[in-house]
């Protein structure tokens, strides 16, 4: 067993040094996406992962690279609890390892937990679920102190309506209405395991829980429900849309900036 | 009279247009004072009195100045509720004022909302009380998400000692102690109405109330309370600090970004 992890390692290149580590580690991380192209690594693009990764091989003073991100956020979203999972040689303490990637990292980055992790954990693989919220301004007026977070919609909304649309949207589906193509996956059903729509006078707060989502989902999902809400589509096509799937798309893809991952549980 | 104060018009410059005009309007602005060198105009500087003027200005196709705000906020500082007043000859209904307004100015200022105001409304002046907000995100770890408008305060803070000090500051005192040189103004009594520090897990919101505030005074309470959470300062000093008045200065500034003007009554 050992001797065949051995001559894996070797015929591995250099670069996928990922897998070399002896020591599993979480990382939890909080990020204000506003000025990154997404969290997974793109050619001569700044993304989340791009830069985390300059922080772990400064700190460790060797190339490091993640193994997996419990979701890849795309650009402009945000995260209040991203899980990453990577392997390291580096014996340096938790406590260490968190302070320093702190210190290296830039001030809309921050890294809230470091555990150690069984050998085996990938932060992707193995999320049981996962959260995100969408905030909505609704309001005539925008307000410059939500901005940067919030999708502004100036016209009235229907929230008993929008509540209706939501109920039909928990459970297990075909969710291949409700994202972009691009994703490269075939498998378009996904399990809501909740979803709540609440307001608070101007501000609403869209929360969706599920196994897994697809590229553009909650914006998707936002887009569509913010449809309902003005009265543009009724409630009941939310479930025209679930028994169509990828046939009948909902063209309605609310902004980046207002979703935030918020929660991932193993 | 009216002959007094039209030989009084006639007197002053073309510059001080705010008191010509014959309707007087009550503006609401809500800003991110972020990127702003404080709220009034200093020569070379964007401030949010500079950028409104030149809003007003093309939309009344005249030069337009304010007459007052209720509250010149400093560089950084923000504004969820900030009143201005001022004086026009435009004979455009309200809701084009604010919908015009809102047109010209940058995404970080808003009008929400214009009123007409009675000839002698002066938005300082007859301001009976204000409220202001201090935000601060308590954890060892900085949150990103919070860094735009909470202050990082890294130490364990004993929020029993705090609300202790707090306790002390409601009433009328001489508040001398707690601003900074550069106001000009003598009288350092002010009555604060009340004063509230809650908290939600790491996040702590100061709440102060009162007819008038001093130079950074807010900002010298929160630092101040700060260094009482800290164990650095006993509570019972807040009491020295208002008996001393400006000949026992407070030191402790915390920084303007996490301040925010709330409220104002009239």
């Amino acid at each position: 067993m050992k001797k065949s992890a051995k001559s894996k390692k070797k015929a591995r290149s250099r670069n996928s040094r990922q897998d070399l580590g002896a020591r599993t580690l979480k990382l939890v991380l909080e990020y204000d996406g506003t000025g990154y192209s997404g969290f997974q690594s793109q050619p001569g693009k700044v993304t989340i992962q791009s830069v985390l990764e300059k922080a772990l091989s400064r700190l460790f003073a060797a190339p490091a690279k993640i193994a997996a991100a419990s979701g890849r956020t795309d650009a402009g979203v945000h995260a209040a609890h991203q899980v990453v999972s990577l392997k390291t040689d580096s014996v340096l303490p938790l406590r260490r390892i968190q302070s320093g990637l702190n210190y290296y990292l830039p001030r809309d980055i921050a890294v809230i937990s470091v555990e150690e992790a069984p050998a085996g954990f990938h932060a992707r693989f193995q999320a049981k679920s996962k959260a995100y919220e969408y905030r909505i301004w609704n309001h005539r007026v925008r307000s410059p102190l939500r901005a940067a977070r919030s999708y502004h919609v100036p016209f009235e909304l229907d929230l008993k309506a929008m509540k209706k649309a939501a109920a039909l949207l928990t459970g297990r589906h075909d969710f291949g209405a409700f994202c972009s193509s691009g994703s490269g996956r075939s498998d378009t059903v996904r399990t809501i395991k909740k979803l709540t729509l609440q307001t608070s006078e101007h501000d609403l707060l869209l929360r969706v829980e599920a196994d897994g989502f697809l590229y553009h989902m909650v914006r998707h999902l936002a887009g569509t429900l913010v449809e309902v809400g003005r009265g543009k589509l009724a409630p009941l096509e939310m479930k025209r849309f679930l028994e169509a799937g990828t046939k009948r798309k909902s063209p309605f893809n609310a902004p980046a900036h207002a979703l935030s991952l918020v929660s991932v549980t193993y």
